[in-house]
């Protein structure tokens, strides 16, 4: 798209050339060339003297900068207006119950299903008014589907587990699968059968290939509003609170309970049975090993908490530094010991 | 559940509120409100006074703790009693050969075989006595499924492979993809053909969205009794002995050994054509990038034994302190090398 | 196989049993019992008293070994016939169009092109000449497959997604999926519409459940000749260069750009926003937190050029000593104060 076409779109003026081209939308400190990115946040500003971006959405008084800008009354409105035009315009639902969906006994389907090619649906589940189940989807027995909710082509769900309304699973989604436990009897792994189930809330959405375990018995649950990104394990009995996010590549070992508005950044750990407090943060790569405060932001394995761990990694960059030190220390103080007594002393 | 309805489950006696709900089973120290527990090594005992579990399987000799109990006279047993017989009444098993499933020529079908709609089984494969393909999967040609296994919705199961008795494979779960080999030819990356295949013993478990590559050339093996948690990633010839346990998001690259019994903690990692001998256990998140030996338990990255481990951590939580005192050290030293002297020392 | 065998396949001359058993293949220092190996490098000859393996192709001039030997002309080469020859005997198409696949309205099917059982594919999607879609694939709409392409059973490719010539998509693949991107509002996530797409170029291979997102805007890019591991999460908007390689469980967070020919061992990370110069390589579990030079080796978690993380590792197994070394020094130096003041000294 051109910066000309999304002005129009939004209804915004151009200052620039309109023929500059853009490909992608970024933050204003991150953007490349050929990003579109916007000026929400008048302590950005200076900003606009350097960002990389090809274009910027400004508020009507901002007239100057390195890049293309197109003038809106509300930048960030604007942003969200052009990628819901784009989204409307590409929007596309399969049409009512594909002749090839295999529907089991006392299925109940709400008003306006869309059920599309090869997905089978197990016996007495229920699927909400407007759900949409897209081709090759798998749901079990016993299942509940909540209004609105899109489950992606390709995406498991095995019986008696409960999806809330307005979610998204993405392609390959698994919920409900067995929950990772045994007991070792003579050497040999026993199964501890694993019947429970995963309750998923409202406005929930679960990345590509993102697996969450039934529980060993009561519920896996996922709190409203809480988006998890690709290829992330949530294992049995984990209790994900509300307006969490799951980054890519985390792992939720079972049992943990998970509050309110935790943050997790990719490919973060947390043990099994561990309590991370509303509304802490882990930053991408840590490990939490133990309970995590409230509001507490950690990083790093065993996860600490982030003022610490910079301390720690700064100590660590001195330390080769501090080892030739304590070495010419040594040196100096036998020289000063041998001054004194006429031999080295030792003290061991 | 109630505390009532799950004595009467498992024919135990309850001391007590019969009425007192549970919604998941855990270990007596790491259970949370509304877990049920057991005690089944009088070493525990004390932790009746402590646990948070609402309720706890008890022998008929103990009758007081902070919980409702639950007398029975193997407490172990009663847990596995209680989970056998929910499982029991929620079982469930598709019904003889789907008319939808599409099965090749010169493929055999043991006794009591299942075959869910749409799944594919490739020219030649064989299929043991009693084993339930689940709807949606698919089966290579030339492979081998054994009696009594599992194959969960959405199983991808690639030409050649060999599958045991008693296994079961979650949805989304990859065997005989290719190994990842490529050799380099004037910076191009050109592939290796990947002619192995893979072989799984007896009674293994594979979570959702685990993979494990096919070999190179011979088979990529993975032992009687061992279990395999979701995202897994097992690479071309790695051999897995048996009983092993491998916690989700484990990585263990090509050609790696791993004897019999060997626990993985999550997010552990093992490099390409390392050995880790029978018995070893891996923190979790730990990375070996050399051999383990038997038996030895290894944490952190690089794997270090676990002793090593904690103390080089405790270290490092001195080292921000070790590094003023190395400061002050070198201040007294010069005040006193000037005070013999007359002036600092300098020994650079 | 038996050496012989293989002896026959490629020609060569067996010095040693033929009947010795082959059952994998590897490079010929990490070699274990049962493997082939290969003498291409005459610098690696003297390994050929100490391999493994149980045979060895080597060049004519080579008469001794540990091993049974394959004299060939060219031993590279030899390997390399041998799998194809190995390759070709296993080969296996399905057939022309399977009568289940359902094709959308204005598909466009180049010549040759196989699609098998329960294969859905959307409106307006091309697919070129000679390109295999396997049995259970989805693909959306509005989407390009390049001329012989392999899609493997249960691929799915979302809408608009565009994928080039001669790659291999290994089954639970994920290509499109919708970004992890939100703006929080009032203490709720609020999606971002995620109206771009995903482009990947020619010669790439993608590994089992591995997954790619689809842009903000614009394109998530993957250049030609690129190789991707298993369990690999692409975020969306990266830009993957040429010919890299990413090994299994590797996580590449949003707006990353990536130059050519880049390696990421195992598990490797890197955050979002971050710049990765071309033939730069991560050591397997790093994790890049910022910028990444070409040609840089890096090591450890935040990732560190590798001789510096090498002489931290060596310097963090010293520090236990070295906090001993500081108390005693503490203890020297106050005990040589104290002689010559006549009390200690306290610097506090």
């Amino acid at each position: 798209m051109t910066v000309g076409e999304i002005a129009a779109l939004v209804g915004g003026t151009v200052v620039g050339d309109p023929q500059t081209p853009v490909a992608g939308v970024s933050g204003i400190r991150e953007a490349r060339r050929g990003d579109l990115t916007f000026l929400a946040d008048p302590r950005y500003q200076p900003f606009l003297a350097t960002t990389k971006a090809s274009a910027v959405f400004v508020p009507l008084t901002v007239h100057e900068a390195v890049a293309a800008l197109i003038q809106v009354a509300e930048p960030r409105t604007a942003l969200f207006t052009l990628l819901k035009k784009i989204q409307a315009e590409q929007a596309w639902r399969p049409n009512g119950i594909h002749p090839t969906a295999i529907i089991g006994q006392d299925v109940t389907l709400g008003n306006d299903v869309v059920i599309d090619a090869y997905a089978c649906i197990g016996e007495g589940s229920t699927i909400g008014d407007g759900a949409t189940i897209h081709a090759q989807v798998y749901i079990g027995r016993q299942c509940h589907v909540g209004a609105q909710t899109v489950l992606c082509p390709q995406v498991t769900i095995r019986d008696y587990v409960s999806v809330g309304a307005r979610c998204i699973l993405h392609p390959g989604v698994v919920l409900g699968s067995d929950g990772f436990g045994y007991a070792e009897l003579g050497g040999v792994h026993v199964k501890i059968p694993q019947v429970g189930t995963v309750v998923l809330g409202d406005d929930i959405e679960v990345g590509a290939n993102s697996c969450i375990d039934r529980a060993t018995l009561g519920a896996t649950v996922v709190g409203d509003g809480t988006k998890i990104d690709n290829l992330v394990q949530i294992g049995h009995n984990v209790q994900l609170g509300r307006n969490c996010i799951l980054c890519g590549n985390v792992g939720i070992a079972g049992s943990a309970l998970i509050h309110d508005n935790v943050v997790f950044g990719g490919a973060a750990s947390v043990i099994g049975h561990v309590e991370i407090g509303a509304g802490a943060r882990m930053a991408a790569l840590s490990g939490a090993t133990k309970d995590i405060k409230p509001g507490q932001t950690v990083s790093g394995f065993p996860a600490t908490e982030v003022g610490r761990f910079r301390r720690k990694e700064v100590a660590l960059r001195q330390l080769p530094d501090a080892l030739s030190r304590i070495k010419i220390l040594e040196q100096r103080l036998a020289q000063l010991e041998g001054n004194l007594h006429g031999t080295p002393k030792d003290d061991s």
